[in-house]
């Protein structure tokens, strides 16, 4: 479970305990002392304190500093207390490391020296000693936050994650690509959309000058760069921000989220796409799940009892195939439920959150792709399917519970004719040159997929605001960091 | 060299060898192909025609699919030739994997079938076969170029050395954490920004009505939001968008490009951070030699020759230490140079590129620490060394060959009273109290730094034009995909 730094930090240990004891202290993170096998001599720990409690004959502290979910129990002599050494306050232990009598942890740090490095304003520390914050509570301090239990498990659960879908990436051959955060593309030809200029206070009207000669945007996707990537590399994904201008204080929705996204050439089924999505969730939850078991599992008790997610039923979830049904029997089987939705479900209509929900629910809670979707509900580049007279086009959408949809990915028409008719039809011939032009050279079959980045993580955590697995929660409208 | 999907594909291959000939042909990329040990039967590559030569008794393909700088040749019966198989069309070749004959390739594919699966309207293309376009020509093309063998190139090192930063910082314990994008904060206090507002012709005066409440710009940098962080975690960094809204056409600014930034806490001295500085060049750098060493050398042969970079120069850098001099040295050796600069030298001033690459060159063409700036050209939170006359703070920035500064770092100043009174007379306080804040709570002594991604590039590939490094070159003002 120890990465290579922990690794190295024991190998430099190991040395340093045959040296003489003027070596200097071998400087150990946390995790690498509760994960250590043997007793060590002159080991220095540093890291904000999380408990003090000084009894007569000993001084008991626990200090975390952030490389795991659980603190490092200090063992000390009462001499060393200082008014200075309170929670929240910032300390270097410099000690042993020695077994730990008790049966919940493996090891603890017999303190020689205690230095109170950065003491801390208990009385205006927001953050109490031993105490369960409201994530509500704890959302108003945006700077403060990241030392509370949840927002740190969090943390490293997201780059844990982000490192996962990374090296799935870069494993099986796809190149990554940064594709443009300012755009003049709008990917859908629809969606709120934030515009950008130069700030300036004395600048003209924004209509008179733009700073890119025409209007700028922040991109809403990198699909269509990657499609233009894909007709070079076969493979290639990107995972970067994106953003949608929605005036929403909803609980499913933000400006700025990430996105994962990938573009496969020389593909012609939605199975190539479904099996990449599929093998995407799977590895990267494998991941994060033997990583961070304890981060996970902090969610699933304290933050999502209600949901009934589990690490054995996230397992569970991974050991089996994902269930593929169409657009055509989900409409058959949201029509012939018992229960009464909000929007009547009618071939023709989008699945709305409380249908995608229904669906998962009624497969036995398994993740659900939904495929070939009504021609008229999907933009322009989705692939023709050609059939009637319920006309559908390639796409799918995975759906996953207590979510909806998580994914989204279609096949892309590559037909020239095709696309013309269409992009004609919708007015948008002109501002789509570029990509018929893509048609004309080498086109081949592709298709692709986009999978949000938070609604993953709130998917494997059970965690209902969306606000809760983000890192700032400036988005709020009124916490700007 | 092969990585986890080509020994994937391998693995494929050889239970499939053994499997009847009806068994479907097992599909590898080029780079697998051309990496193959032994001769195999029924494979399938499929890409783009790089070249077509047709001789009486043989027809000669070269195929690329993006997975590698060379292309793979396959030698074909001349009746498999047809009109549509022509450079730029996309095509499948079946057939058997032998070894060549010629001794500049290890593999050729001896074609039993060709599918054009996309033909090339070769008349309208503006990519000729053969040709080694400028790069101000294919720049114009911004849909097409990634199927110029340079941009080809290109792409694949930003991908290799964008794994190889995820890497370098997981493996030594740093949390990634995706700072935010859309910040009120514009981090030095300075600085072109770009402002956003909601996308809405009929939307109110800016002034008036802020989608945020408060105005809200792109990110110049994440430094403040990862100081946050290292207030919990140590160990943190991040790699994403930043912006700057310089109307500029110089071949040295972007208005979007990328940083990498890391944070540390508990750390007393410059040398630190300039150790993590070092090492993060190294090691990214040796990556991307090992992974695409002909992509890496046909930068230096056909983009920079002039420049004298080499790999063997390259693999020479990373194993020397980097040089390490004080502001005031420098400003002597700039002093006594013989060289006329535009910017006389002067303690206090600014160091200018064309002094920075003065000092690179001074020091042999090492990479060069220069530390301690003086304390009125820094920005507030950079910590104060109390010395004098000559007052300085704990600032550092890596100077390269050809490139001046490529990365700049600081401790912080973590101690209240220094940084209150310094907010103070700069009129900052309101702004950044809450920056005053983290120095209330268990604040320690903390230092980081960042480096432009594309400066890196630009340093390892000698490439003078940093448009030229970058995916899509919509910056340029004119050609916005």
């Amino acid at each position: 479970m120890l990465g290579a730094r922990a690794r190295g930090g024991w190998q430099a240990l190991r040395r340093c305990a045959s040296l003489p004891r003027a070596q200097r202290a071998v400087r150990l993170r946390v995790r690498e002392a509760l994960g250590a096998r043997e007793p060590a001599g002159e080991v220095k720990v540093q890291g904000w304190v999380r408990s003090v409690r000084s009894q007569k004959e000993v001084l008991f502290l626990h200090i975390n500093d952030g490389s795991s979910l659980e603190s490092l129990q200090v063992v000390a002599d009462p001499s060393l207390e200082n008014r200075d050494l309170t929670f929240g306050s910032a300390v270097e232990v410099q000690g042993k490391l020695v077994k730990s009598p008790h049966r919940m942890q493996n090891m603890e740090l017999k303190a020689e020296t205690i230095r109170v490095v950065g003491p801390c304003d208990t009385w205006s520390f927001p953050l109490k000693m031993k105490e369960r914050h409201a994530l509500e509570y704890v959302r108003q301090f945006p700077h403060l936050r990241c030392r509370n239990n949840t927002l740190g498990s969090l943390l490293r659960i997201r780059s844990e994650a982000t490192a996962a879908i990374h090296s799935f990436f870069q494993d099986n051959g796809y190149v990554h690509i940064h594709t443009p955060i300012i755009t003049s593309n709008d990917c859908e030809g629809a969606g709120e959309l934030f515009q950008i200029e130069r700030s300036n206070e004395a600048r003209e009207p924004v209509e008179k000058t733009h700073f890119f000669d025409v209007p700028a945007f922040l991109t809403v996707s990198g699909q269509l760069h990657l499609e233009v990537m894909a007709g070079a590399f076969t493979h290639v994904f990107t995972f970067g921000p994106t953003f949608r201008a929605e005036n929403s204080q909803s609980r499913r929705h933000l400006s700025e989220f990430y996105m994962v996204e990938a573009e496969l050439s020389f593909t012609e089924s939605l199975q190539d796409i479904m099996q990449v999505m599929e093998d995407l969730f799977k590895t990267t939850t494998h991941t994060v799940l033997s990583k961070c078991p304890h981060d996970v599992e902090l969610f699933h008790k304290y933050i999502a009892p209600g949901r009934k997610v589990t690490n054995d039923r996230l397992e569970q979830m991974l050991k089996n195939k994902f269930v593929i049904i169409s657009y055509n029997e989900a409409v058959e089987i949201l029509k012939q439920a018992s229960q009464t939705f909000s929007f009547k479900p009618e071939w023709g209509c989008d699945l709305q959150t409380e249908h995608e929900k229904y669906l998962v629910k009624h497969c036995g809670e398994v993740p659900v792709f939904v495929i070939n979707y009504p021609y008229n509900l999907k933009p322009f580049y989705m692939r023709d399917n050609e059939d009637g007279p319920q006309h559908t086009v390639a796409a799918v959408d995975l759906l996953v519970s207590g979510i909806g949809e998580l994914c989204g990915g279609s096949l892309r028409e590559e037909r020239l004719p095709f696309l013309e008719s269409r992009l004609q039809r919708l007015g948008l011939t002109d501002a789509y040159q570029w990509y018929l032009d893509l048609r004309k050279f080498g086109s081949v079959p592709h298709g692709g997929f986009g999978m949000g980045f938070e609604r993953y993580l709130q998917c494997i955590l059970g965690v209902d605001n969306i606000k809760d697995v983000i890192p700032f929660p400036r988005f709020s409208h009124s916490c700007l960091l």
